[in-house]
């Protein structure tokens, strides 16, 4: 497969980019080493991440800088202080910083183009030891070194790329996808790129795990996919992979097997006009709900509530009688929507109520509600329980959803920030980003990208 | 509670009633004797039936005539002869007769305004005998003769009469309900009308199998309420029960036990206006398949015919995205109607189109079929199988119904007698009958009609 070769070369990090990053790694080291000098305290400035392996993709290099604390100081001072370093790292490198906030808070900065992210942590040697999940990056980092020959780096390359063009590169709640960390112990795993892709063809949703080492015991886990963490036999590397997700990859994997083409690493980008296109010849009901937040939150507490209110305004809806196709959230810049694709803006006027068997407690209480009141017909019986036709109401979607947002179970966080619903063509332009109207895009088709490299 | 006092006054027949009926029975019987007489023929002539048992409702009162012949004559020998002595019987009554099928063919005439039946069988003394349906009912009237007590025939009038005002009396396939003899015999199984309702309101469907001999075994029927013939084992005499008119009596006999009152048994009838005004106001899709027959057809033949009907198109719609609420039949005078409720008369342009599991065999065929063509969106994959949105062709359920018509599963017979389909108030004007008017009243209405006794 020489097209293989050839996307290779293309993700491959250029002599120049190596520099750059190179330049930039140690600048943010020097500049941890002298502040911690400075300042006196006793922590380990290291590296880590796709760079520190020389795993990362061509133009996606990004700095990892860990500022590594003795075990034995407390949590809250480790961040305290952690935090303090970064802020006089980035002064010294005279950067505008920005807080994030993971499992706990880090600095974002910017230096010639490359994001550094400089993150506190602990400096473990075994497992044992990790307090923190930022702790066990460094486990990582020297078991991918020790592990993962030179010549497999371009594979774990390849993987990398082949799931960033089906959208499953990433474990962040917005993706549910393949970490990096996952890309390269597959192929420590399974040697190459080609081998790996053999085997997740053969996968099944709950029924692999994968080791490393001999001794640990299956079973431990329940998640769609399981890869054990050959430095911490407590976690499951795949954890994050959702069983859609897992699925898609299943299916992506058979196909390029079966017909291997260079096609599957393409990405297609959309432009508004198209997404304008679609939403205004799509006969379906599409629906936004808005929010603005007033202060920064971390991203993938974010997504999970944005996760979480898809599935709670999903279920609603239906209930009350709407079929919902599909729903998504997106998340830019303090903002927010939930989007759900309904068939149907109305709900019929009339529907049926299934009431309680004939022998049980609550047939009095049905039958006085409803044999008075203006049921359109019944109480009637029908599979031995009671039944009436109702009018409907409510039977706008918009409407029923406006009115009960703050029922739906919808987080309060979102709440708080609801703007109000968007319909059809106004969602081309909720966000800003070329990300926003790909992913818009790739919503509205809802069709496996690597389909269009199997068609003939 | 004395009002049953009252209603037994106004369901057992007159001293005129009793005068007209024997008139009639004996102008019948006399004539067949003379026929048989005349023609040489040996064969016995009886009288069976309601009648025959004294438990018929007033102005309800029929004749059966039975012209039983040895059972050493051949069936077909049988049935031409006794047909040949119907017609002569109807001659010498001066009658014009209508030819009539059940289980083979008999006459129906009408002397003074009572309707004379003559039906021909075979003369039986055991079940072991019974060649036709027909042969056991005079093993019945004397079953019933010798078992009913004369003070408990009272008791059978009231509870013919309560069935019949929940349209649950008659076990032809119109309204697979409680017959007349399955009847008597509860009254013989619990001795008064309260204790049979007092049971009946214990009954659980699929539960209940009941039997007047000790000997019988259990277990031989499936039907959803077992009542074993005491003139033949091999027979459940309740076998026309439906499940759901078997719910409809237990609910209305627990109501009646709760809350006895003379409103049970009252019928309210309806008229044209007030048919029209439920179509008017209502909120469904009301439908007719309207059939035009040529010639005459057995009511249960025709019965049977539109009850499958309403199954398949039921069926058929449902698959097709509809709700339907309900569906109905109507036979009379050669003509007859399936009537459909649906919740809309439209589909939504889109749907949902489940495909195969992703490690299926006809997964090539499903994506090759929807991945270049214009699906609205996918194909994609959600639980494990592909989906593809599609717009959809057709979207009128009459027109869907026009063009399939005859790929539905509706029988032959009613194909051929397809007429054509009606909508909405068209409904009120289909047939003539006030029974017609009754009936879609109550369809529409829907509601168990003791409801009206047990509100306050």
């Amino acid at each position: 497969m020489e097209f293989l070769e050839k996307i290779l070369r293309k993700i491959t990090p250029s002599r120049e980019e190596y520099l750059t990053m190179g330049k930039v790694a140690s600048k943010v080291l020097t500049a941890a080493y002298s502040v911690l000098n400075e300042l006196q305290i006793d922590a380990k400035p290291e590296i880590h991440g796709s760079y520190s392996k020389d795993t990362w993709l061509s133009g996606e290099g990004d700095i990892d800088l860990f500022i590594l604390f003795p075990s034995n100081i407390p949590l809250s001072k480790m961040r305290e202080q952690g935090l303090y370093v970064a802020e006089r790292v980035a002064e010294k490198l005279k950067c505008c910083a920005k807080h994030r906030y993971a499992s706990h808070p880090y600095l974002e900065l910017h230096i010639n183009d490359v994001k550094v992210d400089i993150v506190p942590g602990y400096y473990v040697r075994t497992y044992e030891e990790v307090k923190t999940p930022v702790d066990r990056t460094r486990l990582h980092t020297i078991y991918v070194l020790h592990n993962l020959k030179k010549e497999q780096r371009g594979h774990v390359r390849l993987l990398k790329k082949f799931f960033k063009a089906l959208g499953l590169y990433g474990a962040e709640i917005k993706v549910q996808g393949f970490s990096g960390y996952l890309i390269e112990l597959l192929i420590i795993k399974y040697g190459t790129f080609i081998n790996a892709l053999k085997s997740i063809a053969e996968w099944k949703p709950y029924k692999v795990s994968i080791s490393l080492e001999e001794a640990v015991q299956p079973g431990k886990f329940n998640e769609p996919l399981v890869f054990i963490d050959p430095v911490d036999p407590r976690r499951n590397v795949a954890a994050a992979v959702s069983e859609e997700n897992l699925w898609k990859a299943i299916a992506a994997a058979q196909a390029f097997i079966e017909n291997p083409s260079e096609c599957f690493f393409n990405v297609e980008h959309a432009d508004r006009e198209e997404v304008f296109e679609l939403l205004k010849n799509r006969e379906t009901f599409l629906l936004a709900l808005v929010y603005h937040f007033n202060r920064y939150l971390p991203e993938d507490v974010v997504w999970g509530q944005l996760k979480r209110a898809e599935r709670k305004l999903k279920n609603f809806l239906e209930r009350k009688g709407f079929k919902i196709f599909s729903t998504a959230s997106w998340y830019e810049n303090a903002r927010a929507a939930v989007f759900l694709e309904a068939s149907t803006p109305t709900l019929p006027p009339v529907f049926e109520r299934k009431g309680p068997p004939i022998n049980a407690q609550g047939v009095k209480l049905f039958l006085a509600k409803y044999s008075k009141t203006g049921a359109v017909a019944g109480p009637y019986i029908k599979e031995g329980k009671w039944h009436v036709l109702l009018k409907r109401k409510k039977r706008d979607l918009t409407e029923i959803l406006e009115e009960n947002i703050d029922k739906i179970g919808v987080p309060q966080e979102l709440l708080k920030a609801y703007k109000g619903i968007r319909l059809g063509e106004n969602l081309a332009e909720l966000f800003e980003s070329q990300e926003y109207v790909d992913f818009l895009y790739y919503w509205l088709r809802r069709k496996e990208p690597w389909l269009e490299c199997v068609e003939n």
